[in-house]
């Protein structure tokens, strides 16, 4: 296979990138080599390199670890909970959240064979053990999401941990009329004064 | 700027991949290190290192002239004149022409001030001038397009080189009425016996 084939091939396995928009992308980047195309592979041989799970959290630094979890500034007394590393970036981009993370990996499924043991649950349960008032439970509102949620609550409450979940509501900026039944109920249901 | 804000930034200058995008790729990547991150950067810095352009057809290729221009088994009296590697690439899929390649880099545009000498025309002119037979000029089929089209037709005909151009009619596959009338009149009027 020429270079260029193995590059377009590689590219095309990003996630939004297709066959036909890797060959652009390929072409994209030979017409920028100095600009883009350099750059990006030191960039990728670099982050390769530098970038690692943090073994307390999970989340992903050039430090083990984590800036978040050293950072002095931060609540060690609240831990969120999170399926992927993409939630923490998420959460930390509202500003709104100055605790600690956990990054399970995954989520609990039975049909494909997920257990515990194999979402760093024992260990989120170790953490929390040491001195934390509170854990929140950020997953998806999923089925599988929501299976971990419950799992993780029955863990915490004989350790006398409190164990919240994000609320349900409308979204902010949403339209009602464009919103599923369940979101509109458990908006309704958890109404406050005006 | 951290090693994974740099990788991140630098994937959405990608085409087809955005801010968004580009933070689910960098993630992917992360998580798929050996399989995908790892040769991925490598292939990246292999092909900056060993894709050139070809100086006498302006294909990329790892040799200079290209494999195309250097290949014995290839028509070397037609030439057929494309905007962009890309177009070469798409030709080339079809397996149905066996001639060489001239790729502009670009079309003639009067608002962006690209003159014929900014698209390496007067090679073109050049290589055709040196015993071809026909050039085919395969530009699309928009106003800068057809404005080079003619532009090179004007230049071959004082050489006594015939100029042809690609077909007008209806797509491969494709619905009569979702066809624009333009090339609906162009299918219409270059009618064949059934």
């Amino acid at each position: 296979m020429t270079p260029l084939d193995q590059l377009i091939q590689l590219l095309a396995k990003l996630p939004g990138l297709g066959p036909r928009s890797a060959r652009r992308a390929a072409l994209h980047l030979l017409k920028r080599r100095e600009t883009l195309m350099e750059p990006l592979g030191r960039a990728i041989v670099e982050a390769t390199r530098s970038i690692r799970s943090c073994s307390r959290c999970g989340n992903l630094d050039t430090v083990d670890p984590c800036g978040i979890c050293t950072d002095p500034g931060r609540d060690g007394s609240a831990i969120c909970v999170v399926d992927d590393v993409a939630d923490v970036w998420a959460l930390e981009r509202t500003g709104a959240y100055r605790g600690l993370y956990h990054v399970l990996g995954g989520t609990l499924s039975a049909l494909e064979g997920v257990r515990p043991e194999d979402l760093r649950i024992p260990l989120l349960l170790e953490r929390a053990s040491a001195g934390v008032a509170e854990v929140i439970i950020a997953l998806d509102a999923t089925i599988e999401g929501q299976t971990t949620a419950h799992y993780i609550a029955d863990r915490l409450a004989p350790l006398g941990i409190k164990a919240t979940r994000l609320a349900h509501g409308v979204p902010v900026g949403g339209e009602l009329d464009y919103l599923d039944e369940g979101t509109l109920t458990a908006a309704l249901k958890a109404r406050r004064p005006a």
